[in-house]
């Protein structure tokens, strides 16, 4: 259940090459079911999966409100694999077979970029007001992130996402190395004690995809700085959906991309 | 059909905020069709889409050698998005249902590690020679292709992967927004030329992960050079199938995470 692993490298160097032990970033599968059904493995980072089952619940559509899935349940593994169980509450009734198909069509973000963003729009709270963000404070929420990156010092190999209030406190951040993933745990996490996610700042370590935005506007979420790039459909999406998406964040400046507003 | 696409930006520094146009990463959807029916729907940076439905193709096991697949062709798109139908050569008789399935299993990555690891194992071609790469050059074959990175140049979002010959001389390059596809990009293109692509070095400008082994495993490659880290998993699915990785691969030194024979 770490982060990280160690193994056996080989270093080169200038100095030649030598035999070591290193830390990678840990990648293993993650199985996730509904009334004992698999409806989602994800190969993640282990550590803060009931965040992950809660916040992959919610970004994907398969509950709504939070208050749906009342725990993610460990279930006994034969070989160290993560299983997990979504307990519902009493009255949400979920046919996982229906959530097979829609996870089919949802990792697979729809059949062109129209129909995604116009299932992304319903799903997404209206025009959310989002806070108001002074633009030197986006550069510091970033140094501030990569310096509680404890999983990437070891590393070097996992992806952050973290949330920011309007007084610039760090209230959370996640590490996997998966980006999406990141984004999930630190929803999941957040979700468990307001929805929508509204008023908050989110700083991501990569760069800003459609999937990330589409996940973003589900939890009502409204301003995403990324330190690289933003895609162009992250944008197009953003820019419908009413989101401040800004990129290559440093403390020194960066881009806004959309609903420059937010970011004064 | 660009890697980059302009939007208008607001780009704020220590001299304030100003507007100005900027180029993006372009991402766009793409379906591949068999038979009429969908069974995969990327986000893809556009542009060399037969060599990216020619290798996801192979690498997903959807065929197993190139000649099966004659024809990746574009279909007329109502909404400008990208569609394909992957022709199949005469006797060559998939069910897209069967695969759909498979897909679906493959995105997931199996049940757990052990599942997938087996699984790839199956695909792949017994235990590969491959090339004996000199350490000097590895770290040449990362900064050529860094310099050969047209589309990272223009938006700074795209990540790349090339292949190397046993002389040093760059075979290829290809970039996308997904690391995985331009990975399949770039063994569909070469897949047209030889198969399985033994005695060839590539290198990825992000960080190894497991499905990216997988892939190269089952386009027979043992060489992978890494710019960023290896997880965990890549490190171990690599060590049993015989596959050469290395990882923070710069000019002046790099760690080898497996089969550290084939460096000298």
């Amino acid at each position: 259940m770490s982060s990280s692993s160690s193994r056996r490298i080989v270093r080169v160097g200038s100095g030649g090459r030598d035999e070591r032990d290193d830390l990678l970033p840990t990648e293993e599968p993650v199985e996730f079911r509904l009334v004992g059904v698999p409806i989602a493995v994800l190969m993640r980072t282990p550590g803060q999966d009931e965040d992950l089952g809660r916040g992959f619940a919610l970004t994907e559509g398969i509950i709504f409100r939070p208050s749906e899935l009342v725990e993610v349940r460990a279930l006994p593994g034969e070989d160290g694999a993560g299983r997990y169980e979504l307990i519902m509450a009493d009255g949400v009734d979920i046919d996982p077979e229906q959530f097979r198909r829609n996870f089919y069509a949802t990792s697979s973000c729809g059949v062109c970029g129209k129909a995604s963003i116009d299932s992304v729009r319903i799903a997404a709270p209206p025009s959310p007001t989002g806070p108001i963000v002074a633009a030197a404070r986006l550069g510091e929420y970033m140094e501030t992130m990569r310096q509680s990156q404890s999983g990437f010092s070891e590393s070097g190999g996992l992806h952050a996402a973290a949330a920011f209030d309007g007084t610039g406190k760090m209230l959370a951040l996640r590490e996997d190395i998966g980006r999406h993933n990141a984004m999930d745990k630190l929803v999941g996490h957040l979700s468990m004690q307001r929805w929508p996610l509204e008023e908050l700042t989110i700083t991501l370590s990569g760069r800003v995809s459609f999937e990330l935005v589409q996940k973003a506007a589900v939890a009502g979420l409204s301003v995403l700085a990324g330190v690289s790039a933003a895609s162009s459909l992250a944008v197009d999406l953003a820019d419908e959906l009413g989101l401040t998406v800004a990129g290559f964040v440093r403390p020194g400046g960066f881009n806004i991309y959309t609903h420059s507003h937010r970011i004064v």
